[in-house]
């Protein structure tokens, strides 16, 4: 059965990618699977029948066979333990991109969010020029750690691997603003990144879905 | 090899069990592994040595046989694949553990972080009060969300498994707080997590390691 992931109907991104169901499609095209879409309106997030597949009213969802999950991280973890290419078999490099892939997601994204958030909730408030540096901070101090982890090499660990999808997918989210391009070599990395054909066609399809919306709208 | 864990010689949290180390200790006792425990000080968590363990001067490192790893989240799923008990083998049950643990890490765990760093870094800052509601209101989103999923059953998904061990050790990030007892069903939750034999002797061992730590300064 092909699998079915469950996005926005109308990316509030406007099609550049950074919804969060860009790492499932990119991991879909890294394993060679062909995949369907189902959208979901925002008003649609708080009903039942979404909430059943995915329970903080988020997106993505992914279903397939007997399989039904959610969580970006979870997901794209679940399509690489099938795939070699994106997830190592030996036990220690297996190990190392498994701390990449949670460092991605509970490390390295966080702050990034917590910026965009207040950014976006917060701009108008009294504070919103004073604080935003202290967010800023808190982005900087783990770019600058994982520039140096990554240092002179292209991926992470030895081969790309779904460590380095999820750590690109989460840099992404920093596009046009400086933050990123104050840190050349990571700026670098999420350039190689968007260079793998796999990328490419995940890019093009979710900005296809997004133009099918906006026409249709 | 017995497993080594890096842990901070000197706990911040004075031995309740919230530092980062709490989840694998509980991992490694639910799965029946002795380990044993390298103490690194605050000072120590920026040199090379440290950084190659955990590149974001965090702890836990975990180190076993041929593996080196850190991100409590990718050490308990180590952990937990080697232990069907903690981790069900069917691809199904297993897809919905990994879905709720990274739920745990990636979207109930920052706004509790995101909340805590704000008081403690932001506690004489002039928009205190009138901000913090804005990041408890995150924190309660999550816990609404979480709740109603829950509903009446012990455990996310039929029986104890990785998932909720690091849910509870997340949620326990809150205690003393008003925000979870506003919520008994996550309180009942939390409490049946803590009551398990496994979490009482990592809870100990930890415990201990603090007071050994004390004693020594």
């Amino acid at each position: 059965m092909e699998p079915l992931i469950t996005v926005f109907e109308r990316s509030p991104d406007r099609g550049r990618g950074l919804a969060r169901d860009m790492a499932v499609r990119w991991a879909l095209e890294e394993a060679g699977l062909g995949y369907s879409v189902r959208g979901v309106s925002f008003e649609a997030l708080r009903l039942p029948e979404h909430l059943d597949r995915q329970p903080f009213g988020q997106i993505p969802a992914f279903e397939a066979g007997g399989v039904a999950m959610f969580e970006s991280g979870a997901i794209v973890l679940h399509l690489a333990s099938r795939c070699p290419d994106l997830l190592p078999e030996a036990p220690g490099a297996r190990a190392r991109a498994l701390s990449w892939l949670f460092a991605a997601f509970s490390t390295v994204e966080p702050p990034i969010v917590e910026r965009e958030s207040f950014i976006r909730e917060e701009g108008h408030a009294p504070w919103f020029a004073e604080r935003l540096p202290i967010c800023e901070e808190r982005v900087r101090r783990r770019l600058r750690s994982l520039s140096d982890a990554l240092g002179a090499r292209d991926w992470l660990e030895g081969d790309f691997s779904v460590a380095d999808l999820a750590m690109v997918t989460v840099l992404r989210r920093l596009a046009g603003s400086s933050l990123l391009s104050e840190v050349p070599g990571l700026e670098a990395y999420v350039a190689r990144g968007e260079a793998r054909p796999a990328f490419r066609r995940a890019f093009e399809a979710q900005l296809s879905h997004f133009r099918r919306g906006e026409a249709l709208a």
